[in-house]
């Protein structure tokens, strides 16, 4: 026995994830006087448009705030949303990890059911008083209580709770702060709720600050945003962790039926192909479904996923050739690994075509694009223009694609050039959340700064007038921590990432090259203009002609040779407007 | 009523902790294969060392990787520490949130009750399996049991738990994990323990690499590291929900004697001076304490911060002035407002002055030293010159400081310069773990980068061959994450960082100085003796005197002028050795 061995596990206790939180506030986003208060700026508003989204209503979003002292204010968000339950209020506002979101495949700004509550703690940690919450899902019914957290418990505690007719709609939260304070930079309330709205056209937001001024974000686009549909999980992304899950909670008679059911694109005749390979674990009852009989499904969705990247491997496995190049050996070495893997037990030259060809009739969609809600093409080149009038401008929205876990997600890039921009920025956004901290830590960030922009033409390009948009939207974000502002390095994301602003650097060489050419041909054509007297002169008094007449005969050959300055300029700048 | 608003509702749920941390794994740093397999290790070698660290023995760990197949290890971590009561493990390697650390204010490396289980959850999400330990006090009795963690309970499974008799005493840990990948990078586990060597000089490592090589880190002290101290927080950082936190717990008479007992450095003397100024609140039963009583606690401290922090304050006090200069009144406003808070209501000169006096003659320690455990000026230094072979080393230890909620922390910096170092390299240390990841995201990097290295002499300091440690030491250090790789932008501390870098920065200066004024002298010299022949041959030409003797002359007196380098060298090479 050793000193101290007894007292060490005398100490040992359990906490909730409110004190968790708590003692750790700065991982939801509350440390810095200006960035608590942003913090808590955008979780209410993001609360509000979601609810708003989910119910297809317009947002109206009225946010003020309020000086009360040193470093101390009350915040109100108000929207016209479909208001909450009278019964649901309390945990909304009042328990960690509880919510709507957390659970299903859906995508929304909130996720986690940390954000509203995370609120509440802030202000009762900084002033000790409860969050005031007033609501109504238009029944007629206005309820008005005051929330706080019982920390120990990671339980909701209800005060004041009253209620009375009204016909009014929507929620109210106002929320009282120490500790906070209120400026108009780059980390500020001001720029947070100006992003939103660039992200947002459809959400008008009236900002009532502390001096008492109106800003008013007026909506551009009447069209209510889609709200996107519920996800399955895709089969090219999905673990086996991922399938003992499901199988848990299938109520599906076999392990064939749960994945048509269960998982994205999936269907009837892909079920049909899979038995071939795998008869024994489709039929199987769901609950009753091993470990290693997940890890056999994932390899053959991996396998299947592999034939339909590559064209040569599919000619392979119908030609089942058995004479093979250095090339096609690679190949046929990787199928083997996946044939290995599906059936568990070593294989042949004959078997691993067999499987594999059975597999190769497998086709599975991509991820559905409606599941997604980017901001789009369109709304991204208007806004840029609008907001910064530049004079050029280059979007790219890419494919869906899925991330570990079967988790789809969809990148988009929007780059604006010259015209009144005069520094380098990088706006990031998350399903068309701005998020101002954690930049350095944000996968978006390492990906724009991964990528040799010389390139494309700029040999300067963080010291260059350009403005970098950078939107990633998914079913569930992969933040770096719960406060949400920065996208952790999962792979997929990131090299989505990359690829977008590859394909929109491209976009940006292409004019690069053109004004380079225009500028280059200006530069000649100014060159001869100034030699062209003394050209005309020598000329003429070689010839004998009129020197004038010379003159304006070699101006008006030369206007005619850069007549195509103009035309180049014209089309640079028609793509630009 | 809205469309879809009682759907909305209807899918409002509740999730465990451990749901939350699966969902967002990268949240506990498992993103990205070689991070993954680091950050498994990590979590188990720093509750080695803790645990340890706590019972006095000098740690001896032993790490083994294995290769099983493709992307697929078997992690052994074992150590020589004060194993744990069987009844214990389950809920250290199956809970979330359950441990020894986190309600306690002491230095260890752990600090949130999740690592263990963290590792856990990584095993069974990739594998399937459970995390298998073995475990013995050294009661005679070893035991071993397989751990998962329930995930939708966050509850802890037990298997196959078995003990057999044996003198043994330690821990031992096996985790099979899928999705993960050795590299000898700057990521990898490598180089997490060989940072881990440099800042626990009192460590044995052996480590056994997936190729079968053993590589073992000697200890380089055979003293074991003292264990911090328990602390109590520091009133200068304590806020009112910490009072109030506090004062539902306590089971002292009165709130004044709950300061004493709960605080640091609040000793009777204290309390007796600030009874003058708060007698009522300070008589009062702790549980009657209200949260604008609190306020006006803290009001207090922070005045008698102020008064220790302000000479001119002192003064002021002591002759209560009336006549203000323009200086004076600021200081007297400040002191004003102070009372107001205090007193709760407005405030007359006078009683300005009278509260004031009454609180100047409050002392309040700093906080206790031995609570936390920095690695220490001379283990630094001795590290840097043992690994790096550097011409120069600069170290700077700070005093402790406090930030909110009245946390102790304490910064060392050390710098190591030219010699066998060829570029820049930062080396982030939070209580002597080194930190690997998320560089962006951390307050050391970013202090670091705040500063105009310029003005100590480094025209292009980050592509210079230097070397910075800095280790950050607290009984709570503020994580951005709970996976624990870099610290948030808590203002105090980042401030604290600048300080010690600028601090270490004059000395580079000095270094740089010295440094070119030997090269300047150097290259005097060179010229002088570039000449010299030539001025020998002049001067012998002139007064007809042998060219050789004159020569000689010249020479001697050139030396006698310059000895003074050879001084400045051994002097720079003194203080670099």
């Amino acid at each position: 026995m050793v000193d101290g061995e007894v007292d060490i596990f005398k100490e040992f206790k359990e906490h909730s994830v409110a004190e968790f939180f708590k003692k750790n506030r700065h991982m939801l986003g509350y440390s810095g006087k200006v960035r608590s208060l942003t913090t808590a700026v955008h979780e209410l508003i993001t609360n509000s448009l979601d609810a708003c989204e989910e119910a297809g209503i317009l947002p109206d979003v009225y946010v003020k705030l309020e000086r009360l002292g040193e470093e101390h204010y009350r915040l109100t968000v108000r929207d016209n949303g479909p208001g909450i339950p009278p019964h649901i209020v309390p945990k909304v506002f009042g328990k960690l990890l509880a919510g709507t979101k957390f659970h299903r495949m859906i995508q929304t700004r909130g996720q986690q059911g940390i954000g509203a509550a995370g609120v509440t703690m802030f202000v009762q940690i900084t002033t000790g008083k409860p969050i005031h919450v007033k609501t109504s899902t238009g029944d007629g019914t206005v309820w008005e209580m005051d929330v706080m957290v019982d920390v120990m418990k990671n339980e909701p505690i209800v005060k004041n709770r009253t209620h009375y007719p009204g016909s009014w709609r929507g929620t109210e939260v106002i929320a009282e702060m120490k500790e906070v304070e209120y400026n108009r930079g780059k980390y500020s309330v001001y720029e947070y709720l100006r992003r939103t709205a660039i992200a947002n056209p459809h959400v008008r937001i009236t900002f009532v600050d502390p001096d008492g001024k109106i800003h008013t974000f007026e909506r551009s686009s009447l069209e209510p945003v889609r709200i996107g549909e519920e996800a399955k999980p895709h089969p090219f992304g999905i673990t086996p962790d991922d399938l003992l899950s499901l199988s848990k909670v299938s109520k599906a008679k076999t392990v064939g039926r749960m994945l048509t059911n269960s998982l994205h694109g999936t269907g009837g005749k892909a079920v049909i192909s899979l038995m071939k390979v795998l008869p024994h674990v489709l039929k199987k009852p769901p609950r009753e479904l091993t470990w290693s009989e997940a890890e056999r499904i994932v390899a053959a969705f991996q396998a299947i996923r592999f034939l339909s990247e590559n064209r040569a491997a599919r000619k392979l496995v119908e030609a089942k050739k058995k004479e093979l190049t250095e090339e096609e050996r690679l190949l046929f070495n990787q199928m083997k690994r996946y044939v290995r893997k599906i059936t568990g037990e070593e294989t042949t030259l004959e078997k691993t075509y067999e499987v594999m060809k059975a597999l190769s009739g497998v086709r599975i969609r991509g991820p559905r694009t409606d599941v997604l809600v980017p901001i789009g093409e369109e709304r991204i080149r208007k806004s840029l223009r609008s907001n910064l009038k530049p004079s050029f401008v280059a979007v790219v929205e890419r494919k869906p694609r899925v991330y570990s876990g079967g988790i789809p997600f969809q990148v988009e890039v929007g780059v604006a050039v010259g015209g009144n921009i005069s520094s380098f920025e990088l706006m990031r956004f998350a399903n068309r959340v701005p998020l101002l901290f954690d930049a350095g830590g944000c996968a978006i960030t390492e990906a724009v700064k991964s990528i040799d922009w010389k390139r494309y033409g700029f040999p300067d390009f963080f010291n260059s007038p350009v403005v970098v948009l950078v939107n990633v939207s998914s079913t569930h974000i992969p933040y770096t921590t719960a406060g949400k502002q920065a996208i952790a390095d999962v792979p997929e994301v990131f090299n989505e990432i990359r690829q977008a602003l590859m394909e929109v650097g491209r976009k940006l060489r292409e004019y690069a090259n053109k004004v380079n050419a225009v500028q280059e041909l200006l530069q000649k054509k100014k060159v001869l203009e100034h030699y062209l007297p003394l050209i005309a002169r020598s000329l003429a008094d070689m010839s004998g002609e009129d020197e004038k007449a010379v003159e304006t005969l070699l101006k008006n050959m030369v206007e005619e040779r850069y007549r195509r300055i103009n035309e180049l300029l014209e089309k640079i700048e028609g793509e630009a407007s």
